[in-house]
């Protein structure tokens, strides 16, 4: 399985008076993983999108583990669980660096649309596209 | 039950490149429900957080339904799902004021913490906080 | 002159580890007040960025007076202070409901483009749009 | 002078429906460029935060100069412009790392305070830290 680390430091912006992060950051966390993880594939997310190929979530799943504070430096260990013709689920984990201890852990389901938000099928409009995230996924490509 | 509706406007800085809401926001709007629903029950949780109980989050959940855009009317109802005497669950759901057609689903599961994060309960600490939210989940209050 | 009356309840979201409101979240309330300061003259900024006519901003200021907190009622009032045929400056002031104490003035000065971002004369573009906005600023319309 | 250089990459959660960052994320960037201004100097903005001081915002100036887009990766210069025994003003200059054009340029200026927020002379109440900040300025060290 393919796999991509991405470090990021916490911004101050991004906590809240508890004095921790606010839960309401790490889908955006998700998110800056999953355009590395596309672009270690090969093909810059920008790109797809440019091309007309939308991949809005309709499904978020976060479980908060521990709490991450300002400066703290975090890994998010990102893959794909399960590509489809239509969908998409990639899976999320976040952890300190320091110690390695889990902060989170996060699934986004997501499916291929046009630039109007319709769904479609990416095998058959964008056949390299599909084959490009199945080399991540290992998935073997039919 | 008892069920709070927030009406909530979309902002310009909620939206992103899709020309809709950006998914990360969902969260805050159903955290501004929360906030309206528990105040709604007679105390708000300024109120609670200064007697020095917080209630982070340890899972969200959230499934899109259909996009919003910026100037939309929403309408978030609110309600308690489980009550027990170390967690909550709210469960959410955001419509378009104007067709009532469904936005987002969402669920938030809490735990009672102290000002350290640590786990409590809230029955023992604060049996009239207890009793309070007891009241809008219509829970028999042992 | 005239001034609209946005009213706001600060965001949990809002707050940072300080306690206090994020200053990156004014700027984002200055917007919301400018959309509803739009909106109240009789075109939504929905609709003039329908018919291909953005606003965004080349200047922002903002002072700091007091600081906003959690559940906090505000008001932003919003004015325009200058208008020409190709840039427009907002001013907003936002107090606290409660007492009127001031928490924050800002100014936001924006360009009127296409939607590639080129500056274009709104005047000649769309002269409805222009008069639209010298209503609110008393300014003799040519 | 004492500059420091920081590299980020744009969010897709940072996009609006324009196309392009939405302003709020600026001065977002400019504090987190400001933590790695501070821990260059040898002490991080947290170690400041646990010893009681605190270094408010009471002023934001900003100029945009260009449009940054999602996946950008741009680099925020740093560095002191004034450093009283009261206040602190930090320059910023984010330019797009593949051509060096300008985006954006601010300013914030900041003032010491205790944990309430009431300002302080941190000369008097923490020489080595007004010390250090002063090494940033090059300015001349009573």
């Amino acid at each position: 399985m393919f796999i991509t680390e991405t470090l990021l430091v916490v911004r101050y912006a991004e906590t809240d008076q508890m004095g921790v992060v606010h839960h309401s950051n790490y889908p955006i966390w998700f998110e800056l993983a999953r355009t590395e993880y596309i672009k270690n594939l090969g093909m810059s997310y920008s790109q797809i999108e440019k091309r007309g190929f939308l991949l809005p979530l309709i499904e978020l799943n976060c479980k908060y583990k521990s709490a991450a504070r300002y400066e703290d430096e975090l890994i998010v260990r990102t893959s794909v669980k399960e590509l489809t013709f239509t969908r998409l689920i990639f899976h999320y984990e976040a952890s300190k660096k320091i110690d390695n201890s889990l902060v989170s852990i996060g699934e986004t389901t997501h499916v291929w649309t046009d630039k109007n938000l319709k769904p479609l099928n990416i095998k058959k409009h964008a056949p390299d596209i599909y084959q490009l995230l199945g080399q991540g996924d290992k998935v073997p490509i039919p």
